[in-house]
């Protein structure tokens, strides 16, 4: 079967520059960004871990993730049906169905899906806006992706903390603006902030994401890396952005 | 006077190459470090505020932001005799007398010293180190200016939010390895975070401290800035820091 088989009316192929993935993603709906990529790079899976993607869209975290690592078993929830189906298709057609299962659903019943404590990850990139009733529309699928219209941040970290195994690790991308809140939920919640690195567009201007990592029953103690900086001073990416993208195909 | 005859057996002058001032320090004790420096840049006095600054040691910060900012009176509250002598006598033979006051005193007796809501400006370069019993010496001063051993945290946030005014700014300076503690038990004592900088030694090094703005009974919502970024890579200081510094004395 074709690659372009895969595709609907309106949907586009893009290049994960891995391995030779494709993710099918539609224009004019919510289409990954570098926040994921940055966040697939800044997720630790182990050899045979299992790992479970909350809000995974198109399904880009899980199909880099299982390029990129040596993990198990990775699975995406998503509410949205037609991203979960661009992303269940993705996975077919990436050849990946043994490893990588995407499940239609809302993480707020993630009991229904999931048995408790049966995860080593969960990765998030959740919507970033806190919801605003007054600006977005609640039925446009791409507001679902940047307010918290069908989940907030307690929801995902409620799921998380569910789905985790004692000491299972947590790694999220977010905005800057919610740091103090994020930090403070995730250790109210019982995933303990253990690692943060800021993402700077570039060395002399403000952080524009910030990459946490927490531990299910962690202790208090933090380490932060060193900054992640995106473009040089002649706005070209940093070597370790270029290498965090990859090689590219021929 | 001559400055010389402010100077007690085994102290000595350093310069704070502002306005021609020059501190008292002991070089068996705790001296000023770079933290103190970045702190006095990091927080913003306006005119005519009042400024106390908790954790004084020998004053370093009332000094500095005297020099640099409009405010019109500076105190600092320091436990610590010896630190507290060393810092009345830099006030006085710096001719500050008149706008600045040191107090010796415990910050967990606020209320003794300060009426309540009586200051704009808190600042506080405190003891990093959590208290372990079994390695520090509670009555070695540099122990008592390093470790959490006559002040914690929570005795830190709780002066700072008895004596600021409503929306009075708190800054501080801390370790990276506490920020999530930190911004939780600010939001938690009423001081809720809205400014952060994060201080890298190097653009690729991991970074050693964070400065910190809380405002009493502020909104969730927090700036992040800029990088500061102390060397650059032939390990001189950046031109920012250079700045900060200030241009030295003849």
């Amino acid at each position: 079967m074709e690659r372009a088989e895969f595709l609907k009316e309106g949907e586009r192929l893009d290049s994960l520059q891995r391995d030779g993935y494709d993710i099918i993603q539609h224009p004019g709906k919510f289409c990954f960004g570098m926040d994921a990529v940055l966040l697939s790079a800044f997720a630790k899976v182990k050899k045979d871990e299992t790992v479970l993607d909350l809000c995974t869209g198109t399904g880009v975290l899980p199909i880099l993730l299982c390029a990129k690592t040596e993990g198990r078993e990775f699975a995406g929830l998503e509410i949205q049906k037609e991203s979960a189906d661009m992303a269940s298709r993705s996975v077919t057609m990436n050849g990946l169905s043994e490893r990588v299962r995407i499940i239609e659903g809302d993480l707020k019943e993630a009991e229904a899906f999931f048995a408790s404590a049966s995860f080593d990850v969960v990765t998030c990139n959740p919507p970033y806006m806190i919801r605003d009733n007054g600006l977005v529309n609640p039925a446009d699928s791409l507001a679902i992706a940047r307010h918290e219209i069908a989940c907030t941040l307690d929801d995902v970290l409620k799921a998380a903390v569910y789905v985790l195994k004692p000491g299972g690790r947590f790694y999220m991308v977010h905005r800057p603006f919610r740091l103090a809140e994020i930090l403070r939920k995730m250790s109210e919640a019982g995933l303990e902030p253990k690692g943060l690195r800021i993402v700077y567009p570039k060395a002399d201007r403000e952080p524009n994401m910030v990459l946490v990592e927490g531990k299910k029953g962690g202790r208090s103690g933090l380490v932060m890396e060193k900054p992640l900086i995106i473009m040089d001073e002649n706005n070209v990416y940093t070597k370790e952005v270029s290498d965090i993208y990859g090689p590219g195909e021929e």
